[in-house]
């Protein structure tokens, strides 16, 4: 089983109108809720490429009850959500369709009480006792939980043997790449953040001098960069597609760590992970993917070393 | 017991974000969630002066639970919303705190069944028998509501000798009007969609030959206009309030309910909804108002016959 870890779960509602007019009402025809947040997206990929996964994290209030709904009917998610008094924050993207673009709003998250954070421990141990051959932490943290969080939910994987994905930003990703996770995916704006250098290849091998086993860097539409202890390879898509790159991320997560379950070595882990987010561009949402793009791309994805 | 139908609940969100930028991504770090609907409105403002008030209506899905709390946390109004299958709607209000601006997003309402349509007559007709003094029928109709549901309602409450107020907009209010209410209360474009006059004196007496025993027109802020069997009056604050206008006409309905329910004449009637209204202005949201201003201006509002 593929534990995934969504600190700050979100209920993802999505509004169609056909022009944005600040300032003014719209009438939304179409509405869309999705169970959101990054590890709950990794997880819907990873179910939806036969892979057994198990997601926890926290979900609390009637926002958070609609997620634990949409999950539970998403097949293949098994939930161990840990309950918190506060409420799951909705995020809300606008489209606008006569452009195509997206105006975003994001709740703050839910503050999360030291007793709800020891609680969550106590899952987080169980799960990766039982039976977790890889986790990911993935996404912001919410209010209330402390700044070194991912560092101790990192410590606590090595410590059982499980080797550990780290998809954060900020102080959580500083103090989290310290406690030597096995990888880290930043993209660029955060790699840059991380090292303070926006010069991809030497950011990267900055990056992973602070402790990560490896570290992906996701160049946008020209895929990844990875600079591990095997080597160093850059793996690109044959094509730049068009489409919604929201989510992108997230399935390179789950196509990473898929690869790493399944004991394929760095080429073939990358040709995975580009190819799931080629697909996530051209699917209408994060956590989705367009299984045609999967299969194609997977034949032509092109990686050079060095 | 004044009684007020909202067929068409909402949960109204507000989202205060420091500037709005059309296709950008924003933190939002103020949430404020609401009932929502005309009558919803309605009902809290009679609560909040005093009078015994139910409201009725549609609530449905997780939406509608937090709509339902949110009333049963506001004192004085009990609570016989009937049930749907489908679920209450959002109403998103985004204000600019920059410019003080609001930008509108109105989801659709839940599709009511004929069955559940039917549920709801029963319970409306029991409230209409179980002591209702005067009724409130305000706002949209749910999609699978019939167009003529208004005019239905209308004639149970005349049948059970109770006086009805009608605030609605369209086809609804066309409907509704022909089955003969105690008082309608358009606002300008309304009457200007139902007479197709845009002269306010003229459109407003044009509207009472269409069945209604009193027509009462929102002139925004100046006021209110009387076309009843009594005579015609206008009724006006002493200066113009600047404020939040949002839920002033609901404001305006709760004060022409209660003082017909008082025996109060007509006069007294147009001072009581236009100070409440002008302080519904004056308050942060539809629903509420501020208690001082309300009381200044019952004091000095200038009501002319003619």
């Amino acid at each position: 089983m593929i534990l995934t870890v969504t600190l700050n779960t979100a209920l993802d509602v999505t509004y169609r109108v056909p022009r944005l007019h600040a300032h003014a009402s719209h009438r939304v025809a179409d509405v869309a809720e999705r169970p959101g947040g990054k590890g709950l997206n990794v997880a819907r990929v990873l179910a939806a490429t036969g892979h057994e996964v198990t997601a926890t994290g926290f979900a609390g209030g009637p926002t958070g009850a609609v997620v634990r709904d949409l999950l539970a009917a998403s097949p293949g998610v098994r939930v161990e959500l840990v309950d918190c008094a506060g409420t799951t924050r909705r995020t809300l993207a606008v489209v606008d369709e006569s452009t195509g673009d997206t105006t975003q709003f994001n709740e703050p998250g839910p503050l999360i009480t030291s007793a709800e954070w020891s609680r969550f421990l106590s899952r987080y141990e169980a799960l990766l006792a039982g039976g977790a051959r890889a986790v990911a932490l993935c996404g912001s943290l919410p209010p209330g939980v402390p700044v070194g969080a991912y560092a101790t939910l990192v410590r606590a994987a090595r410590t059982a043997g499980v080797p550990v994905l780290l998809d954060t930003s900020g102080e959580a990703l500083r103090r989290g790449v310290a406690a030597r996770p096995e990888i880290i995916k930043p993209n660029a704006a955060e790699l840059a953040e991380l090292t303070g250098s926006r010069d991809p290849l030497p950011a990267t091998r900055a990056a992973r001098r602070r402790g990560a086993r490896a570290v992906v860097t996701s160049l946008g539409p020209d895929g990844l960069l990875a600079a591990t202890d095997r080597g160093t390879w850059r793996a690109a898509p044959p094509r730049t597609l068009s489409g919604n790159p929201t989510g992108a991320g997230d399935s390179a997560v789950a196509g990473l760590l898929s690869a790493l379950v399944e004991g394929l070595d760095w080429p073939e882990r990358l040709v995975r992970a580009v190819a799931l987010s080629a697909a996530t561009v051209r699917a209408p949402a994060a956590g989705e993917f367009d299984p045609r793009t999967y299969e194609e791309v997977r034949g032509s994805v092109k990686v050079t070393e060095g």
